[in-house]
């Protein structure tokens, strides 16, 4: 049984009856528009539209799914042409860096990588046979190639991927100059900024100190005070919105939240600001900024998104060498029963507040997340994320999380994703395990050929625009209370 | 492939020669009689079999199932018809109610919800079109007027269901009026009670004082000392027995156990009575009772059943306005190992002693629970709880813990609703689940015919009965040492 | 469909297309040799090839597997024939045993024991009939009778079974008697020894301080300084080394690592050795000397393999009159990624170094384990072990590394057994998932078909001699960096 390259039933339970009913589901939402609400490409190729240099600085030395399991294998990040802290590029030509790559290529069976990366390959550049260290000139000169061609800036793909909305992120201490060119340019391409204050609000981040000066100099804003710090968010927030962001986002270790007194915050405040805060009070100052920004989010409609769980920078020599963001974050245990109570004993019930919580701990799919989100009017769930971004990790995401908060308590794919070719390979593995999982509960007789219908529509467009507060076309809406 | 309400193959595999075998299991337990060793029905309906009013009154207003779902996309209780602390009913018209909750009907797609009112609807009353905002009042007036009926009164319902037993849950400061008016009414249903002391246990129950005061009374005894304490739950034990009861049941945040002196029960008793007992000496003393239930439960035979782990009543404000089992209950991460060692150290080794264990968290099936059961004679595996009574719960639990415990440390299927008619759906929804997991066994070859054939008898009749000491039709049973 | 014993396609996907790849690929390693890096037989078996003397001694009383399923339904460890603590044989006639165990036979549907055992009746006797009282004197009486023919010793089933090689585990106290008799005697087997130095480092050890005298008498080390201590170490890693060991094995309930300084690792040491450490100093201990083995591992470049998180001797009372391992070690929650950080931080970068983690903590597979191993050049992932060394075990293990670790962050099969006779049962049990699992990703198109046949042969046998330093034939090894 020979394998297309894309095989049109790719993903697809291979039971025939079930396989026929996911070929169907999927030929509904195959083309449809793609809607990435959370995601980390960067805004400077979409202001500047410039091309892209070659393969390996496009794909692979910005990819840490890809480099990080060169590196488990004994691949030194400079051999793979990956930027050392600060930026410098270490002393390896591009071509071989990518003739490295391609002489591990195998290590990639089965895994999601492999297939979004065969999907760029086949689909973007029309590369269809194997990669490997024969191949590896090949594939560098024809994807070089392409890049220098209009048909293949940024924007360029940007249409061709059929791309409705893209999001990004930044920092409480960005201008927004990218955002702000792509709006001046008259380019119509919807990319939007997304509020991520984590390096303002941890007072353990280290960019701290000088994030902090740039925010209150973006401001305007005295953020040595609480009131004034406060101020600075709402008005950061109102700039992102300016920008198009519907949403914001919060990644610390853990999803605690508090509710402390104005007294207490003024006091922990003065803790965090005079550099006196311990690993305790920076622990309890982003508990208490996570209810703070879940009440601003009441007040401006912003979404909340909250990606806990990841230990940062695990591996100290590496950070030490090369800096945040290597393939080192490795995922722990994450609690969110307590965690979340005291942001839920003021703001659980407002149908208003809308809070996505992603996990990386997939013991709490079945055990927390369901059950919360399947009661609490402000919950949602997000995708299944990062390292469970995967076909196995998505049915993992459906088959623990459905039955308790049923489909309507999610929000669509997030590809989440720097990678930005590959964003319609990811959007369409997410529709194809969605197909497979909706398929099987048909041929189950547990959903009727219609509800499925309607659902993989929800789970494609349907459910991204309510949770991201975009734009709606008609279609049916919870009924308000 | 147009899907038939409660389609013949619903559930089974959509593998044709696994859903072949699955059929064919099907078969020899389709009609064997439920026995329901554990629930909340309430036993007023047995005792008075008074008609029950209308659908929302019914089906939607006592169903957290139901409503909580609703309430996470924003459709307040009191829309409902959910009952306010206290009970005062809201000004809802419950025929609007049904309306609200047949147009969100939709959120249920996927969930066991849908899968067992689905039953309801078409095998109590007959009804097979889809729920919605055009058929709600179709549904709302069908149901009504099958409710004025003397064939859908509460025993006559029963004996439709086929129920063999029918245990409910009554608390140690219950009379059991309803249970001596069964017995006295001369009807011939066997419904019998379950001693569930919480009430009287957990000095942080918001009813221990007032209950502590009726368990004085009912029994008889100095509740105010150790000694009269542990003798008023041996008098309140052998009342339920008399009412049929064969087990006890118990549900703290934690399984924890101990082992204390008496001296050491003695003052712990005594700070408890006098008001006096902080969180961890509460803990302390829910741990030692359940060490003493075992102890009682080694005397006077009856089945010990502990659930722990759910983190009731998470939502403040709901609990202030609505009260207990409102859908708040979220799971939390659970240890057995630790917990159960002072109890198993004194009682763990006895063949004749029972004690089930059921969890909210799945990562204990084949990590400590299976391992557990595997060994020590007294303990057994409750069947998948709460969040997790689904299907895709059920294949989980048998999954992970088959390999380690067998199916005979396993203990048939516990509906565990207070939603009497949709106690057939329940158990049809597990007997299919069981038959779909030992068809792919079958299939791969891993177990013979023959042995499937018994297993689903087992699993279906006959580990239920010999873990509740029920009476046991003639039937192999474990040979004794 | 009744099954035949040893259906040639047992264990594979029931799906006709899935099967047919499945049958494809297993038909390249079905005859493959057994590699066998990691197990308990006894090598005094090989050393002397004596006959073994029925099957009670055999085949159940030494299985723990076996006698734990019998002894949790109430049988007693005395009516099995299993040796009290010391070794003392109850007074049970070793027939009548086998037939207490046949009449329980049914006890085993759906675990692995039943799958090795019925392949070992089948395939190393000749038994295909259904094991239960009426066929236990047979079964009793053809064993016994094989087992006394020159076929059925040690020597023979070992050539029988083409096992290319056997490792088994002595303790630091261990004289390797057993191993020099077997080379001396110029039989050809390879069976090699592993270094598990648990006893002498581990201070709450029951043998620690009799096996600490040993230790230094049979490396002529001053055992009562750090600096002594280590040497020893090193000493009889060479001796085992001598006797062809190329990997270590560290059992402990965590993988707790530490990297303390030299002073601090001399007053530490020196508690230990007077008896006075607390738990917390003999956990950090444990810790502290987890480090040093991987840092003598990176000097002699034996593989370091980490099994933790078993609760040992969970049963006080069996465990005071039957001794360690009767069936009664229960698994615990395990954290990996603090606990390995201080190791990690001085030696994960080293390529060099192979440490295989393994866990009985499922939720660490996707969690931490993966992503650790799909990271830190020096880790790699041990097969499913134990309790989830089983066919639903191994496709979670399969399902839950291979999208972040890959396959090539794996390291093959370890039976991990003192069940001699079930070693070619369990590598074909573990080929045949394998192969079920591939199956899948091909029939899904994730994969294609010559990357899974070269994948299957990589898991058989190219895996497992590169992680444990093995004599490897001409194949594709990782490109060095």
């Amino acid at each position: 049984m020979p394998r297309l390259v894309l095989h049109p039933d790719r993903l697809f339970p291979a039971d025939p009856a079930t396989r026929a009913i996911a070929r169907e589901l999927y030929a509904l939402v195959a083309k449809a528009p793609i809607i990435s609400p959370h995601g980390h490409t960067d805004p400077e190729w979409f202001a500047t539209d410039a091309p892209w240099a070659n393969a390996t600085e496009l794909l692979l030395a910005p990819d840490h799914y890809l480099f990080r399991m060169l590196y488990s294998q004994g691949v030194s990040l400079d051999a793979l042409g990956v930027p050392r802290r600060g930026g410098a590029l270490p002393d390896t030509d591009p071509r071989a860096a990518w003739r490295t790559f391609a002489a591990h290529w195998h290590l990639f069976a089965g895994t999601p990588s492999a297939m979004w990366l065969g999907h760029v390959f086949a689909e973007v550049f029309g590369l269809t046979e194997t990669l490997n260290e024969a191949s590896a000139d090949h594939y560098y000169d024809a994807i070089g190639a392409a890049l220098a061609s209009p048909a293949f800036r940024p924007r360029a793909l940007f249409e061709r991927f059929n791309i409705e909305l893209l999001a990004t992120t930044e920092g409480a201490a960005d201008d927004l100059v990218h955002h702000q060119a792509i709006r001046a340019s008259g380019w119509q391409g919807n990319v939007v900024t997304t509020y991520r204050p984590d390096s303002v609000i941890d007072p353990e981040h280290d960019s701290f100190a000088r994030d902090m000066a740039r925010f209150a100099e973006l401001s305007g804003e005295d953020v040595t005070t609480w009131s004034g710090y406060l101020a600075a968010h709402r008005r950061r927030r109102a700039d992102f919105r300016a920008m198009g962001a519907t949403a914001t986002d919060h990644g610390f270790l853990t999803p605690q939240t508090a509710n402390l007194s104005r007294a207490e915050c003024e006091a922990l405040f003065a803790k965090v600001i005079g550099g006196q805060a311990d690993a305790a009070q920076a622990e309890l100052f982003r508990a208490q900024m996570l209810t703070e920004m879940a009440r601003m989010s009441l007040d401006d409609g912003m979404t909340m998104q909250i990606h806990p769980g990841a230990t940062r920078n695990h591996n100290a020599r590496l950070f030490a060498s090369h800096g945040r963001d290597k393939g080192a974050d490795i995922p722990r245990a994450t609690e969110f029963v307590e965690a979340l109570r005291p942001m839920l004993d003021l703001f659980g019930n407002e149908p208003a507040l809308k809070v996505i919580l992603f996990t990386l701990d997939e013991t709490t799919y079945a055990r927390e997340l369901a059950p919360l989100a399947g009661h609490y009017p402000c919950l949602k769930l997000g995708p299944a994320w990062w390292f469970h971004d995967s076909p196995e990790g998505m049915r993992r995401f459906r088959e623990m999380t459905t039955e308790t908060a049923g489909f309507y308590n999610t929000v669509g794919f997030n590809d989440d994703t720097r990678a930005f070719l590959s964003i319609p390979a990811r959007h369409d593995v997410a529709r194809r395990v969605d197909c497979g999982f909706l398929a099987r509960l048909v041929a189950e007789h547990r959903l009727a050929d219609w509800e499925a219908a309607e659902l993989i529509e929800e789970l494609t467009t349907g459910l991204v625009r309510r949770a991201y507060g975009l734009p709606v076309p008609a279609a049916r809406q919870a009924v308000p209370a």
